[in-house]
């Protein structure tokens, strides 16, 4: 059963979805007004077909993909709406449970029934091991759409929201830990004991001085991940318990923001010279 | 050379601690007014004299050595320097290095000489690795004493401050990467989603899931980490970096405050009610 679906806005993690689609059998169409080269090259790589406007793209769609960056989640859902969009809605997207239910009641004013997602990983390939976890009713049709491709599927018993929990728990703690080691890093380097400390981790903790470098490789995507900090903190706060974790996360990610798009990650020095020089 | 030390005011770790300094011929005054029963059996334990006051453990002592928990630090010693001691005093409290060098003034304005130290570990036995961290002139006088004991020393090539900003990044991971986890867990329950984050954990992260409940082993000390993580949460921002993740941790280990002394760890599941009921 092919069905036409309209992918919204993707970068290279939309791009790899989409390629599953496409490997599917499905025919994905993307919007390339106002989007890099880079993006253009990506999706016809991935064999997504191109269309000037949503509202072209949205034409005679079974289903609609949101994936794009958290801050851009709601947008993107109230221009579907405006354009009446009735089909299924698919936000997979890193926002808080609370903002998923209001893409929902976006999505579903004008007439689209929304599935809540939420992928684990980095994008799908034969290397990456990638799950996109869905939940509320037609999750299971949605996963259905990627048998066999590089993308797992895991259609969790919940209401629409529990998907979104999901990744904001995992990456609460991937990207919340990254961002708590780079604090520390940089702190010891401030006080003159980094040397030190990398020395004691050495002998009591050695996993951390490997982890405690990973923010390097993860600088140019920093810029994306300052407002997944704050849907993340926001997921916190809604359920009464402390958002203060990630609302450092997303100081520190808002300190890193100028190395978007470096193509070679910083040196860890380079990165704790700039959390440094960004304080406030 | 053997030292007369006044040692304010031990609990698990300063009787372990002054342990490690009575094996090595010195002797080890503690003031037992107001203190338990279980701590009074400790010291005595441990072979330290018991004395009524501090005037007491102060006369004719060469070194106080003030291991309490972080919120007394400065009280202990502005009632050392009340009573004009002159010696060399060491803090080897949680502590940020403000409050150190803040130490060092208080004390020093009484003619002491302050040795900056932070303990990296748990009380030192045969079965655990130990480190004293030292700063400052006169720390190796002070490595010195514990010389074949259970209890390993680091003298740091840094001002009085470095020993406690290792301490404070050392447990800046231990402690605020075990209250991150244990708000994330107490999310995904919220969520209704705890069960599908160990299965993901288990799939990609495996080591987490353990970690993730390190907390309930350490609920009864969360009275005493608040402080702690309040002071670190301070070198943060006195060095111009995020210090959100700690006050977080601050908030995780105050909901968890009336598990001190119990017995027996609470089960995971206890932890997380009692970190959303106490909620604001």
């Amino acid at each position: 059963m092919s069905k036409t679906i309209a992918l919204l806005h993707p970068g290279e993690m939309g791009a790899a979805v989409g390629a599953c689609l496409v490997g599917g059998g499905n025919r994905v169409r993307w919007v390339s007004a106002g989007r890099s080269g880079a993006t253009r090259a990506r999706a016809a790589g991935a064999g997504l077909e191109e269309v000037q406007t949503v509202k072209e793209a949205l034409a005679g769609a079974d289903i609609v993909l949101s994936v794009c960056p958290p801050h851009a989640a709601l947008d993107v859902a109230r221009e579907v709406a405006g354009h009446g969009f009735g089909g299924v809605y698919v936000d997979a997207n890193a926002v808080a449970p609370g903002t998923a239910r209001e893409v929902s009641r976006i999505v579903g004013a004008a007439g689209a029934h929304m599935v809540d997602g939420g992928i684990v990983g980095s994008p799908p390939s034969p290397k990456n091991s990638t799950r996109l976890y869905l939940a509320g009713n037609g999750g299971a049709d949605i996963a259905a759409l990627f048998a066999g491709s590089h993308l797992g599927t895991v259609v969790l018993d919940g209401p629409a929201g529990a998907a979104s929990a999901l990744k904001v728990c995992y990456a609460g703690w991937t990207k919340g830990s990254m961002a708590l080691l780079a604090d520390i890093r940089t702190l010891a380097q401030a006080e003159g004991v980094d040397g030190a400390l990398l020395a004691e981790w050495k002998i009591s903790r050695p996993a951390v001085i490997k982890d405690s470098e990973l923010v390097t490789g993860a600088a140019r995507k920093a810029w994306r991940w300052i407002a997944e900090m704050e849907e993340i903190a926001a997921s916190f706060e809604a359920a009464g318990l402390p958002g203060h974790f990630h609302h450092g996360a997303a100081e520190i990610y808002r300190r890193l923001e100028a190395f978007k798009d470096t193509a070679t990650p910083p040196e860890m020095a380079k990165v704790m010279a700039i959390l440094k020089a960004n304080g406030r």
